[in-house]
């Protein structure tokens, strides 16, 4: 454990000055997900928060939604490497026995789940009615364009791995007054947000609905519906949104922020709760 | 088809100024990848160049290898959505008769072919024995660092959406001389690459062993994996490699280059591939 970074030799090249010297790399290595010793899902991370990142991941697949849900997480024993050493890249996830496994169409090999939106509008209905927390249920939460403005620099400050290697993805849990809860990196966003979700999983803090999720790079579809599936209201990212991330967004009533960048960002969906000022269009000068 | 971007209404905010204004988005969209009739993988991705995309997975996978391999590949008329139109997201693959399958583990829930890496280094093994083109075989390409630090800018001309919607990612396979021979754009950096090599299987562009992949982001194991498969002998990219893309480099002979900005690089893996001036270290002034 311990390896989120590795050490590697490295040729640089500076302006046809050429020079050896070590590097720093972010660690990538597949987990592989085992629910109640079946194998899920497979997917390549970075090491550290495999619990959490699994507690997560099953959040997300509408499995877990309390700590009682979950009876244990382990590294499973006989994953060895070379050398018969354990790799720890394979855990088991053991659930409640009263928790009602979703129907994960055993029978393909492929996994899916339900919500996996192949079908159009019929995927994002079935995420917005899997999730335990509709968001649009959930209290109001309200927030300024100001508050929204200060996260970038809030999480570039607490992303310590990426100044090293600039090699990983950030995601971010802020609280409604804009104080940052927790934070996590990953060679892959959507496991970050998994690491952050599965923390709040393992510690009673699920549903997330006072928190706004902000993430380092683009909004894709994937990260839309792990935030609607923890009851996160707000997701803020730094980048683009996709069409289907808005999509789902729209139908969910997740309030979704792209392009975050200073004082500008776009507002995709659910502006509602974005406190504006007084005009639609403010004058001019 | 041709929904590689999407129009949405969005709420723009500027220093305080409040504007709804139509943006662009890229489309991102599951598709279903069939093998002989049976699923095999779902990946998110920007519709446009699907069947190649298919097909350049199916290299990756180490299914496909000729134009021979491949039967033929067509949208599967079943797969409909709202309304009972087409989805064109579920496309199937049908490989010749002579064509082996490999083991895909169909006994298990998850998707993982035989190189997935959790096993250490028996994963890279798994990766440098089942390509087709060892790339320590192929004839030597050499490069000098002069002509990779031209490809970004190169590559940055080419992406013309990226432009429109800040929301995609490229690929493009570059000639020994630096000559642009192909760019895939996409929600997912490893199906742009998929979609570069599929469309040279399907052109009998196989192996890609006078070529360089140069990639937008950063270079993980999967691109690492898609390049060797594919017999590419030098993979850049603008950002950091992961420490397993490096490992995994070194152990099949690509010559993996990171932080390729201006005039500097890094060589991770394979440097006997980069012309290098005369002494290792440059002589001051």
């Amino acid at each position: 454990m311990g390896r989120v970074t590795e050490r590697r030799r490295v040729l640089r090249i500076r302006d046809g000055e050429v020079s050896a010297r070590p590097d720093t790399l972010v660690a990538e290595e597949p987990l592989e997900i085992r629910l109640n010793g079946k194998p899920l899902a497979i997917t390549m991370r970075t090491p550290g928060d495999d619990f959490a990142l699994a507690a997560g991941f099953l959040v997300s697949e509408g499995v877990l939604a309390t700590a009682a849900d979950l009876q244990n997480i382990v590294y499973c024993a006989g994953a060895t490497g070379d050398g018969g050493a354990n790799t720890y890249n394979v855990v088991d996830v053991r659930t409640a026995p009263d928790v009602t496994l979703p129907d994960f169409r055993l029978e393909r090999n492929v996994y899916t789940s339900s919500s996996c939106g192949l079908c159009g509008k019929a995927g994002l209905d079935a995420v917005r009615t899997t999730t335990r927390w509709p968001i649009a249920d959930t209290p109001p939460l309200r927030v300024t364009p100001e508050l929204l403005a200060g996260l970038p620099d809030r999480l570039r400050t607490a992303q310590r791995v990426f100044d090293r290697t600039g090699g990983l993805h950030a995601a971010a849990l802020f609280g409604e007054d804009g104080e940052l809860l927790d934070t996590r990196e990953d060679v892959g966003r959507h496991n970050a947000v998994d690491k952050l979700v599965g923390r709040a999983l393992q510690h009673g803090g699920l549903p997330l609905s006072r928190t706004i999720l902000m993430v380092s790079g683009r909004a894709s579809f994937e990260l839309a519906q792990k935030a609607v599936m923890a009851g996160i209201p707000v997701l803020a990212a730094v980048s683009a949104p996709s069409s289907l991330a808005v999509d789902l967004a729209a139908e969910t009533g997740l309030t979704l922020v792209g392009f975050l960048r200073g004082s500008s960002m776009n507002v995709y969906a659910g502006e509602d709760r974005i406190v504006l000022g007084e005009t639609e269009t403010a004058p001019q000068g």
